[in-house]
C-alpha cells in the first residue's frame, strides 16, 4: 500500500517525523528508480535497512542521522543515540554481532571542543556497550548559523545467518513489546520545553542488540518480524508490520507497558504515547509456540523486564491496527508523523 | 607523525578542511580510545575508509557527508558528488565494485522539492554510472534557519580481493595523477562567489571506479597506494601517503596537469591549485615496472587522458614533499586545510 499524500512542493517538518508524510516523499522521491542488486533487500522494501546475500548468511547495511534538540537530556544524549539508533536497526533485521560503525559528523564552526568531547566519550562508551566500534568516519563544517550545532550520522554492517523481515507476521502470531513505551519522546520533549513534569522522566536510548542476541538464541525461528519504534512509536511500528505483512493487529492498550512518568506527561500534554519515538524498546512477531521462549528470554535481561504480550495478528483489516481501549475498538490511526520535531 | 596542533577551545571551519587541523582533531579526539576489530583496517589507519577480512577477501567500508555550496554548479552538483565522493573512496582501497550505498539526508524545512528532486535525478544518474545502488537511506528534517538546505550522506560498502592501502610507496616508486588538478574547488568557488573567469571552470567530479578497475586490471600489483586529492588538494593527500609510507615525494611541478582556465584561476586568486579540491581525480603510487601499463590503461579511458606521471619517491625527506618548480627546489607546505570552505 503506497502512501498516497500529496509532496507539497517544499519539505516540512512531518517529512521527517517517521510517518505517512515520510513515507510518502521516500517512496514518490528517494525510491523511484531505484535499482535492486539482485537478491538483496533494498530500498523498494524500506524496511530497517539493506541486505546482500553472502556465501554464508548475510551483509546487513543501515543509516541514520541524528539531529536530536537538546543534545543532552535525562537518559542520554545525542552521542549515544547515534550509536544506539544504528546498533538497534542491524538488530531489527536479526543482525546482532556488528562488524563495525561508520561516523560522519558535521559541526557547526564555533561548536566548543569541550562538548564534542562529551559527544565523544559517549559514543566510545555506547559503542563498547553494544561491542559496535567506529572504525571509520568524516569530518565536515560549515559556518556559524549554517547548522544549529551538530549532526551526526552513524552507518553499520553487520553479517548474520538469518535475516529477520518486518514484513514476516501471519494471523495468530503475537505482539510483544520489549519493555514501557513513550520513554524517548516525552524525556526529550521535557528537556527541550524545559517541563516541569512529575517524577523521573528518562529516555530509554540504549544499544538493543544484546537483548534481541537473547531472544533469537531462545527463540530462533519463532521470531518472525522485528521493527524498532521511533519516530511515530508503537503507531507506526505497527502500520507498517502491519502493511507489509498483509495482516492486521489487535492491540490491547491496556496491556501496553507505560511508565507513570509517561501515563502523567501523556495526560498532561495530550499526546498519546502510542505516537510517541522510542530508542530502546523493539516491536517482536512472535509465533504462538514460541511465546513462551521469547518471554522468558527477555525477562532474563535487564533490558526486557517490563516487556509485555500486547497484540495478535488477525486476518482481516489487513493493514489496520484494531485497538482494544478495555471500553470497545475502535481504529488506530497512523500518525502523519511523530508529534514531536528532532526527536533522535 | 601525529599532527600537533592544538584543538582550541571551539571548532573551526579549519576543522573540516581536509588539511594538519583536521588530522589533530580526528586523532586528539574522534580516534582517540577507538578499538581496532582484530585484522581490521580502522580509524586509527584514517585511510579513505575502513577494511574488514572476509573469507575471499576483504569488506571495505566508507562514508561521507556532503554540504558543498552552492548544491549546484559547472559539472555537477550535490548530488553527483554525493555519490562519486563515495564510490571514489571505496576504489582508493582497491574496492571497485559497489554493493551498495547508503543515503541519509537531513534536509532543512521549506526546502523545495523541485530541488530535492533535481538532486536525486543527479544521484541516480551517477548511481547507474558507478553501476552502485542506492540500497536504503534515512531522512530528517530539521526546522527553518537550523540548516542551510541540505546535507547528504552517503555510505559505501564493496568487496575487493586485493586492498590498496594508502601507505605502500617505497623509494623509487613514481607517483601519477589520473588528470588535471584543481578543477573542483575552482568552479565551485566561482560558481560561489559568481566571479568572472574566462574560459570554461567546469567540476571534474565524478566515478572513479570505472577507471581504476581497467588501471587495477592492467597492472595488478604494481599499484601500491592509492588516495583521491579532495580537500587539501594534491598536496594533503601526497603528504598523507609520504608521512604514512616512510618516503619523501620528489614532485615535478611543471608536469603537474592543469587547465588553462585552472592556471588563470590561480594567478588571479593567488590561490595554489596543489591546495584545492578534485573530485574526480585520483593519485597512484606505482612501482616502475608496470608504470607502462598504467599510463596506457589510464589512456583508453575517458577520465584518464591527461593522466600523467609528476613525482618519484625517495628516500630523503620522509614525510615529506619536494617541489622541483624548474627553477629551484623547496618544500611543499602541508596546508592546515583547502583555502576553500564548504567545497564539498
Amino acid at each position: 500500500m503506497r502512501a498516497t499524500l500529496p509532496l507539497g512542493t517544499t519539505v516540512s517538518l512531518k517529512h521527517g517525523a517517521g510517518g505517512r508524510a515520510m513515507r510518502a516523499l521516500i517512496e514518490q522521491l528517494f525510491a523511484e528508480g531505484a535499482r535492486q542488486p539482485p537478491g538483496a533487500v533494498g530500498l523498494a522494501e524500506m524496511d530497517d535497512g539493506a541486505a546482500f546475500p553472502l556465501r554464508d548468511g548475510w551483509l546487513v547495511l543501515t543509516t541514520d542521522s541524528h539531529i536530536v534538540a537538546p543534545r543532552f537530556f535525562p537518559g542520554g544524549d545525542v552521542g549515544r543515540l547515534s550509536i544506539s539508533g544504528t546498533v538497534n536497526d542491524l538488530a531489527m533485521m536479526g543482525a546482532t554481532e556488528v562488524l563495525g560503525l561508520t561516523c560522519a559528523v558535521v559541526i557547526e564552526d564555533g561548536f566548543p571542543i569541550a562538548e564534542l568531547e562529551r559527544i565523544h566519550a559517549s559514543m566510545r562508551d555506547t559503542s563498547r556497550e553494544a561491542d559496535a566500534p567506529v572504525v571509520t568516519g568524516d569530518t565536515k563544517v560549515m559556518g556559524r548559523g549554517e547548522l544549529d550545532g551538530i549532526v551526526l550520522n552513524t552507518t553499520g554492517v553487520a553479517l548474520t545467518g538469518r535475516l529477520v523481515r518486518d514484513n514476516g507476521l501471519r494471523p495468530g502470531d503475537r505482539i510483544v513489546v520489549t519493555g514501557t513505551v513513550g520513554d524517548h519522546g516525552f524525556a526529550v520533549l521535557a528537556a527541550r520545553q524545559k517541563l516541569e513534569l512529575q517524577g523521573n522522566l528518562r529516555s530509554d536510548v540504549a544499544p538493543l542488540n544484546g537483548l534481541i542476541r537473547q531472544v533469537l538464541r531462545a527463540a530462533g525461528e519463532g521470531v518472525v518480524a522485528m521493527k524498532d519504534p521511533t519516530r511515530g512509536g508503537l503507531a507506526s511500528a505497527l502500520h507498517e508490520m502491519a502493511e507489509k505483512s498483509g495482516v492486521g493487529v489487535l492491540l490491547e492498550e491496556q496491556t501496553v507497558p507505560l511508565s507513570d512518568e509517561v501515563r502523567a506527561a501523556s495526560e498532561i500534554l495530550g499526546i498519546d504515547p502510542l505516537h510517541v519515538a522510542n530508542e530502546g524498546k523493539a516491536v517482536l512477531g512472535v509465533r504462538p509456540e514460541a511465546l513462551d521462549r521469547v518471554m522468558a528470554a527477555l525477562d532474563r535481561h535487564p533490558l526486557g523486564r517490563r516487556a509485555a504480550v500486547v497484540g495478535t495478528c488477525i486476518a482481516e483489516q489487513r493493514g489496520r491496527i484494531v485497538l482494544d481501549t478495555g471500553l470497545g475498538k475502535r481504529l488506530l490511526s497512523e500518525p502523519e508523523g511523530d508529534p514531536m520535531p528532532r526527536i533522535c
